[in-house]
C-alpha cells in the first residue's frame, strides 16, 4: 500500500538540522532575502532579484488594509467577537476573500494574459486584441476587471506601484497591455475608468510570470496581517457579541503624519 | 439605531484617494518600507527601525515552510485535492495551527513573560524565577514549549535567529531568560532540551514587545505563503482525490545550492 | 513506515457494495430511523430508542434558526456577500460558533455534570452542591452558563423541550439540576435568571449521556442548515458586497401562522 | 445611513419569548416535525408532508458517514489532531466538500435539469434530450456527474432510496430522466455506469424541488454529524499531531448487525 502512495513534492527538504527551500539553506536564507523574496523563492522556485523583492514588498504593502468596512475584516471580526481563536477568525476573513473582494487580482492576469495571447496568436497589435476581447466581453455583459473604484477616482496606490515598477525596469508587457486597456475604456465608454489597485497588481503580477491562478494569493498574504490587527483590536477594545455597523464607524488611531 | 453602535478603529483611515495606515499615506510607504515593517506597522501601530525590520524579515523568512509533512499542509492539499477553491484550502491549512502546531510561540511567549513577571515582582534574580516556575510546570505534568524538536537537534535556524538579533543588537532581557530556561531544563532533566525554532521567535518577538496574544499570528502570517505553494502543487502536479500520504513522499525540486 | 501507521476507527465500516455504520448496514437504516436517530448512533454508537429520536428532533428543530442577528448567520452572509461558494460561507458561520455564541452548552454541561459529581464525591445532596459551586463561581467572577436571555424572559422553547422530556419520560437528574440552580440564581440574585435554551438542551443532552465536549455539535448540526437558508437567500435576493447591518431588518416571510 | 442599510429576510422572526420560522412558532413545531422537516421548512419556507419528511430522513441518513477515507474526514481529523476546537475541524471538513466530493449532487442536479428544459423547449422526448445532451457533454470531454464508483458496483443506499421514493409516491420525473440517462451511458459506454447514491439524491432532490444551488448543502447537512464522530474520536482515541494514514486504517467498532 505504501508503495503506491509514495509521492513527490518540490518545495522543501527536511532532514535532521537541515531545511532546504527550493533547494538553499533556509539558516543561510535568514538575514539575506527579505520575507517577499522568501514569497517568491517558494511560490516560483527561483530567488528573485532585489528589486522584485522591492517590487513585491510594494504591492504586499499596498494591500495589507483598507479600513474596517471590506468584508474580510467584518467577517474576521463578528467571528473574533464571539470568543473564537485567532486562527478561526483569520480563517473567516480568508473565507471572504473571493469572487467580489480581491478576486480581480486573478480576473485582470487572465484578462491582461487574454490580450497578450490573441495579439501573438492573431499576429495583431495589442492594442486590437485588447479592443476585440473588450467588445466580446461587452456583448456578454462582463466588465473588465482591475478598472473603477466605488471609492478611488484616482487611487494614489496605483501610480505608486507603475511609478515604482519603472524606476526598477520591471513594468513590462502587461503593464504595456493594462493601460491600452484603460484607453480602450474611456474612449468606449466616454468617461475615465482607471486602472485600480487590484488592476496594477495583475498587471505586475503577469509581468513577473506569477500564474493567474495564484494571483489572489498575493492579496491573501498580504491581507492576512491586516486582518490580525482588526482580530486583536475587537478582542482587546470591543465587547464580545457586539452588534458590528459595517459603516458607521470613525477613525481615532494616530493623525496624519509623513514618514 | 445607527448612532448607538457608531464605533472606533484605530488601524486605518480611508477618504476618496486617500488611505492612512496608521496615519501614514500608504502610497508614501509603498517603496519605503519593506512588507515585514508593514506588518509591524499594522499590528503596533508604530513604524520599526530598518533593524526590526530585518529581524522580522529573518523570523518569517524561518518559518515559510518545513517540508509537506506538517498538518496545516495536509490538510491544506487535502482540501485542494478535492477541487475547492485556493481561499478555502488557505483557510483549512490556518485552522490547522493550533495548539500542537505553531502554537508552542504564543505558550513560550508566555512562559518568558512569566518570569520576567516573577523575576520582577519576588525581586528574585532571572535563574530563581525560571527554576521556580518550571518546578511548578513540572508539579503539573506541563512541559515547557519551544525546547526540543522531534526532527532536529540543534536546529540551524535557531542559531542564525539568535546571532542575527545579537549583530543587530535587538537581543534582551528575553533571549536571555530562554537561554536560562535552556539550562535549567539541561540540568533538570540532565541531557540538552534545546531551544527550538519556535522558542528563539517567542523570545525575539517579547524582546520587540508583541503581545503573547498574537504570538501565533506571526507563524499564521509566514506560513500563508508556504500554504499556498503546496496547494499550487497538489493543483498542478497531482491528481484529484488522491490518497495523500502523510509521510511517505520525497524532494525532488532543485538540488541543494548556495545563495 | 505503512504499518506503524496502520490505525483502527469504530464508526463506519465501508466494503464494495456494503456500508455499515457502527455495525448496522446503512441501506437498512435508510426508512427505519430519522436523521436524528441516525445522529445518535453515528455519535454514540447505539441505536436510541424511537422516544430518544423525538427528543433529539425537538432539540435540533429548536436551534435550526434564530433570525438574521447571531453572528453566526452575520459571517455566513458576509462570506456569501462576496461571491464565495456554498460550503465556504457556511464554514465562516460555524467558526463563529463559539465561546459567547452556542457555547453555553458544552458550559451547562460542564456545571451540571460538576454539581452531580460534587453531590457523589462528597455525599451531599444536590442543591447543596449546586449552592456550593455557584458560590464558588461568584467567587471567581463567573457565571452561570445557560440561564438568563438578553431577549427572551420566558423562552418558550425551553418550557417545550422540558415538558416533551417529561411525555417521553426522558427528563432525569440532569433537569432536575438545571431546576435547583435556577432555584439557586434566583435566591441568590433576588430575580429571576431563567434556564434558557442552551441550558435546556444543556440538560437533556446531560440526561441522554453526551459527553460535554460534543455538547456545541448538537448546536453546529442543528444551526448548519439554518445558515444554509440564510446564504441562500443572501445568494438570490441581495446585491453582491452590500454593507450588512447587523440589527437594522425586518421580517418579511410568510404571516403568523400555525401549524 | 441607517435607513439605506434596512433590509428584509423572510426566514426567522424574532420578538420576546417568541420566535418563528416561516411564520410557525417554533415551540408549536418542537415535538410536531422532524429535524428533517425542519430543514425542508427552513429552505424551502413550506411545511412537507410527512411523506417528504421521510424520504429527507432517508436522504440524510443515507450519507451521514462513509468511512475515514474521504477528504473531509481527513481534513477534519488533521485539524483535530493539532488540538484545534471542534468547530475549527468541523469547518475544515465542510471545506473539502466541494466539485469531486460531495460535488455531484449539484452536478447531478443541473444535467437532470438541463435535459427536463431541452425535452420542454424542445418538445423532444426526454431520452431524446438526454442522448443530446450526453453527446454534447462527451464532445467538450466531461462526465456525467452521479454514475458510476470507484468502490461500490451496485449501491445499496441507491436503490433503497428509489424504492422508497416509489412507495411515498415522491418518485417523479427526475428519477425517470436519472434512469434515461443511466440506460444511455450503458448503451454509449459499453458497460453498466450505474446511478450512484449522489446522482439518486440528486434525482430525488430535483423532484422535491429543491434548487441545484444548495444541492451540495444536503451532503453538508448530512455530513456534519459523521465529521463530529470522527474529530470526537480522534480527540478521545488519538495521540495529537500523529501521522494520519489516508487508506491503511481498519474498523474496529460493533461486529455486523441487523436493526
Amino acid at each position: 500500500m505504501s508503495e503506491e502512495l509514495h509521492w513527490k513534492t518540490a518545495i522543501t527538504s527536511v532532514e535532521p538540522n537541515k531545511v532546504r527551500l527550493r533547494g538553499y539553506p533556509i539558516d543561510k536564507l535568514m538575514g539575506k532575502i527579505s520575507f517577499s523574496q522568501a514569497i517568491y523563492l517558494v511560490l516560483k522556485g527561483e530567488l528573485p532579484s532585489p528589486e522584485i523583492g522591492q517590487l513585491l514588498d510594494a504591492i504586499l504593502v499596498s494591500s495589507v488594509d483598507h479600513g474596517a468596512g471590506p468584508p474580510s475584516v467584518l467577517a474576521a471580526r463578528t467571528v473574533a467577537s464571539t470568543g473564537a481563536e485567532l486562527h478561526a477568525a483569520i480563517a473567516a476573513g480568508v473565507l471572504a476573500i473571493a469572487r467580489f473582494h480581491g478576486g480581480a487580482i486573478e480576473e485582470g492576469m487572465n484578462l491582461f494574459l487574454a490580450v497578450a495571447r490573441r495579439a501573438d496568436e492573431k499576429k495583431m497589435k495589442e492594442e486590437e486584441a485588447a479592443r476585440e476581447i473588450l467588445a466580446e466581453m461587452k456583448g456578454r455583459g462582463e466588465r473588465a476587471s482591475g478598472f473603477g473604484h466605488r471609492v478611488h477616482t484616482q487611487d494614489p496606490r496605483t501610480a505608486r506601484l507603475f511609478s515604482l515598477a519603472e524606476e526598477l525596469n520591471l513594468a513590462g508587457r502587461f503593464v504595456r497591455i493594462a493601460r491600452l486597456i484603460e484607453k480602450e475604456l474611456k474612449e468606449s465608454i466616454g468617461k475615465p475608468l482607471p486602472i485600480n489597485v487590484d488592476g496594477a497588481i495583475a498587471a505586475l503580477l503577469c509581468d513577473l510570470g506569477i500564474p493567474a491562478e495564484i494571483g489572489n494569493a498575493f492579496f491573501i498574504i498580504s491581507r492576512v496581517p491586516g486582518l490580525v490587527a482588526h482580530i486583536h483590536e475587537e478582542k482587546t477594545r470591543m465587547r464580545p457579541m457586539r452588534k458590528i455597523h459595517p459603516a458607521d464607524f470613525e477613525y481615532d488611531g494616530p493623525p496624519a503624519r509623513e514618514i
